[in-house]
């Protein structure tokens, strides 16, 4: 009788970038170039951020914002389509691959990478918003298999040739809980703070937050509106079996503190 | 001692459509219906077309076309990515797919595709366009081994973090005979027109064209300039290994007549 081994899997970085860094042709080089530097297998998502707002001003279309989610009706969609999967993308591909990481860029319709439904109507209609229903995670890990580094922007589809507009926090965690079973899988959210502040005057960062501390600071206001669904997204990958969800800045890509560790419980 | 076998090589269809379909949202979704039914590993590359004018005129871009050949500078190339390897690379890709066809959309620097440099200067300053070095064959054929079906768009990159605006019917070349090594591989050029015609007035179709004969009618005035490239392209490919080349409307994928198939000689 043979004794079981035990297997460790192999690890996984699931990084996800904001706008700010895609806008900015210096930092996009540096990050990109720091991102290229990380050994084994990696996958990057992108927003798009104020690009896309430019472009659509440029053209005449609104964006509306509510409660810091776009609304996407069509002439929207198209801009962002434009803006993420044409201009934000493939400028990080080609930048990726003059660091030689064999980045190839994605969207969820690509390869029918993640599947998704236009968000339910209620009293706030989201328009072309998808909400996730299925990573190809075997796809995804085809790709890796093959040496090549995915890019996904923050683009879905749901299957009957509608593209729709998906949040790309959400997709990162998705991707990095659909990876889990597979990787040992580290998701790191780089944004243009330190981590999640517990006083933004003095860029003082929580270093470990657990869903019941964030209540509390959501309660007594140290934490705002906008981190909350990022926050949520962070803990739904960890429930979901990811290893360990990493918020800062890039240099959190180098393990350098400060930085916010998201943990399920404090022990 | 064992007899050799005559292995035959498998068969890749590599299809080239031009921007007018793309356009139409329902030629789009009739010619990818159409596609998609196609059996085999297969390759779809597309032009851009009149979009890319509209929205450069949209945002206040000139653009600038020289013998067929548009010239990109810098504002052009970033309106072009946006809305080849955006708008259009997207829409197609998600519609093929909801027919069933596993589509991945590619630019050249997705996965290191397409070598290109930007085009020497010479009495013309062409812009940001890129001549092709290099396919990476081996990519696609990973690709093609996962049962996924590529989606070129016409941009490709130097590798140094430079996109290229590329003749789409100059990547479908290109592609094909980087792939007739392996592939017994056939080049659909699909435009609006059944072939190549003899009597624009009739709509009668030249059947065969060899380069010789190709000589004769441009000289006769019947081959009209702005179809020289793409027979120039065509005969490279079948220099270069392509099995066939067939130039028609998208009913060429039916094989059904008229079309005109390009030859090396008249035998």
């Amino acid at each position: 009788m043979e004794i079981n081994e035990v297997h460790k899997k192999p690890t996984l970085k699931v990084v996800k970038i904001g706008g700010g860094v895609i806008e900015d042709p210096e930092a996009l080089a540096h990050f990109c170039a720091l991102f290229a530097s990380l050994s084994g297998p990696k996958i990057l998502i992108h927003g798009g951020g104020k690009s896309a707002t430019l472009l659509a001003k440029k053209l005449g279309v609104d964006t509306k914002i509510i409660d810091g989610r776009r609304i996407t009706p069509k002439e929207s969609l198209e801009v962002i389509v434009m803006s993420y999967a044409g201009a934000a993308n493939k400028n990080i591909v080609s930048s990726l691959q003059a660091n030689h990481c064999n980045a190839i860029g994605l969207s969820g319709a690509d390869g029918n990478s993640i599947l998704a439904h236009k968000r339910i109507l209620t009293e706030i209609d989201y328009g072309y918003v998808g909400d996730i229903d299925l990573v190809n995670a075997a796809l995804i890990d085809s790709l890796l298999a093959l040496g090549l580094c995915p890019v996904f922007c923050a683009i879905t589809h749901n299957g009957n040739g509608q593209l729709l507009n998906t949040n790309a926090d959400t997709i990162a965690a998705a991707i990095s809980a659909a990876m889990a079973p597979i990787y040992e899988t580290s998701l790191y959210y780089c944004f243009e703070k330190k981590g999640v502040l517990s006083n933004i005057e003095k860029n003082i960062v929580i270093p470990v937050l657990t869903p019941s501390k964030m209540q509390i600071e959501i309660a007594s206001g140290v934490i705002q509106a906008g981190m909350i669904p990022k926050l949520s997204n962070g803990f739904t990958a960890l429930r979901e079996g990811v290893h360990e969800v990493i918020i800062g800045n890039e240099n959190i890509l180098k393990g350098k503190e400060p930085f916010t560790r998201l943990k399920m419980t404090a022990l």
